[in-house]
């Protein structure tokens, strides 16, 4: 018999990222192709004909294929298999399942990227073993996961886990979600583009990196406005870990250590002394893990 | 045989109640006193003598008591029956569990006050059979409780739903928990009574209702702050139903209509569409039926 293995993929904001991974968590293979902005069916087109051909490239028995788990950057009605809305994707009420499942003849599971990268670190990742955690991916934009008990807290409707529209400056610049002062207008990578003069926020970590020091402020400003939502996070869900993801997160060390700092000296007792801060251990392959965790979560269910 | 019932305590930063009440969370009998400000033994000899003496002054048998559940103002480590640290009381480490339940040969639990409220509303009040809720309590300072799945989350340490030291503001005034700009610096009670040039939240209230303008925009401007702290209550938990409680909110529509406002206009979607904001049906009672239900619930656990 064939060894079971998942096909997953992850739909983000500018890559979509699919992988074969086997049930132990291993990447067999994966392949990144440039999200089609222009509409739904372009990117349905574009993950259904990876999905199909990613077994046989691999000389894999697609009937050795368990399932396909599928994160998308947006808001997830997981039940219905509707991506209901996405900041930086063309998906609106789209039934992405369907779309996808019809033509596989595979089980088809979609959910939110952020919370399938929480799930991936808390299945194969630095959160092995954790039951209360918290994830927060800082990219373009800043998502969120929770995990209680052991299991993904997904919310009345799925939504929940929005933790980058937290808002922590009700005087502070608007964000496109209509709130002011969101940790995403202060913190993520387009925030701290901006706050440095309109470039990216790769080009703010670069030029801190020799030394330029309005690129350091600005870094500084974003670990402080980090560190008070992460305090908040500390504060509410009293967690064991809080993992942070995404690329700004993985190159910037200066912006850790100032939230840090301010989770140190604001957040109460004894909650900040227990929780444990820490990068992201899978990297760019969280929300692929966690896709894959929730496919074989899934089956061996219905066993 | 006699039917069981329960002794519920809540103690506050200004009063203890404490209670008779049956398995069913009908309040047989109630009564309340000051709380003792000066020591932990103080306070452990009031509640003593009260618990011991309720039964008794009931006509009931004490041996038809089930337990006694104690809330407490503050940060309790549940497991080993301690009152970690609490803001308005004396206490700091302090074994209470032990301290009353040594004399008294009943089990004894205790917990925080307004994760007990939320368990209350749960059970026998306005969230009944709702799975996914945050209370709030906002009087003198701002508490919370949370239910996840039905049961209450305490996080790791037993400090999780500290709701009321949530940043919302960063650059807002300071906070005896030393982070600035927290919604108890700029909702619960005593912050509006400072906002209004030190009076009481009371005082605040009243002049608002014969129509005084500076008291309006004062409990405006609490209600601005409570709603941004309630849309990310919304964003963060998308839960079911969020529960007001405590003395600002049931004396004061103005802050709450002010603070459905801003849910409604700044909360993602679908989160603020499903999400009820409701105000606590058992007012001052919530925190003494949660304490009732938590023995009741250990009791039947045990059988």
């Amino acid at each position: 018999m064939n060894p079971k293995s998942v096909i997953a993929c992850d739909i983000g904001g500018t890559k979509t990222l699919t992988a074969l991974i086997d049930i132990e968590g291993k990447i067999l293979f994966k392949e990144r192709h440039p999200t089609p902005k222009q509409s739904a069916e372009q990117i349905v087109e574009l993950v259904s004909a990876r999905i199909s051909k990613l077994p046989g490239s691999q000389g894999i028995d697609k009937r050795s294929i368990l399932g396909v788990g599928i994160g998308v950057a947006g808001t997830v009605d997981m039940e219905n298999g509707l991506v209901v809305s996405s900041p930086h994707l063309p998906f609106k009420n789209t039934p992405l399942k369907q779309m996808i499942g019809d033509s596989l003849k595979l089980p088809v599971l979609i959910d939110n990227d952020a919370t399938l990268a929480a799930l991936g670190e808390q299945k194969f990742g630095i959160a092995k073993g954790i039951h209360n955690m918290v994830m927060m991916t800082i990219g373009t934009g800043i998502g969120g996961g929770i995990i209680i008990k052991g299991e993904i807290y997904r919310g009345t409707t799925g939504g929940a886990g929005e933790i980058g529209h937290m808002v922590i400056d009700v005087n502070g610049p608007e964000d496109d979600c209509g709130a002011r002062g969101c940790l995403e207008a202060l913190a993520s990578g387009d925030a701290i583009g901006e706050m440095a003069g309109g470039i990216s926020g790769e080009q703010v970590a670069q030029s801190a990196g020799k030394g330029d020091q309005n690129a350091l402020r600005v870094l500084k400003r974003a670990g402080k406005s980090l560190g008070a939502g992460l305090a908040n996070l500390v504060n509410i869900f009293d967690p064991e870990m809080i993992v942070l993801g995404g690329g700004v997160m993985i190159d910037d060390k200066i912006i850790i250590e100032e939230a840090k700092r301010v989770v140190a000296e604001t957040a109460l007792k004894p909650n900040r002394d227990t929780v444990r801060i820490v990068i992201s251990e899978l990297g760019e392959d969280a929300g692929l893990l966690g896709a894959a965790a929730l496919v074989i979560e899934k089956v061996n269910g219905e066993r």
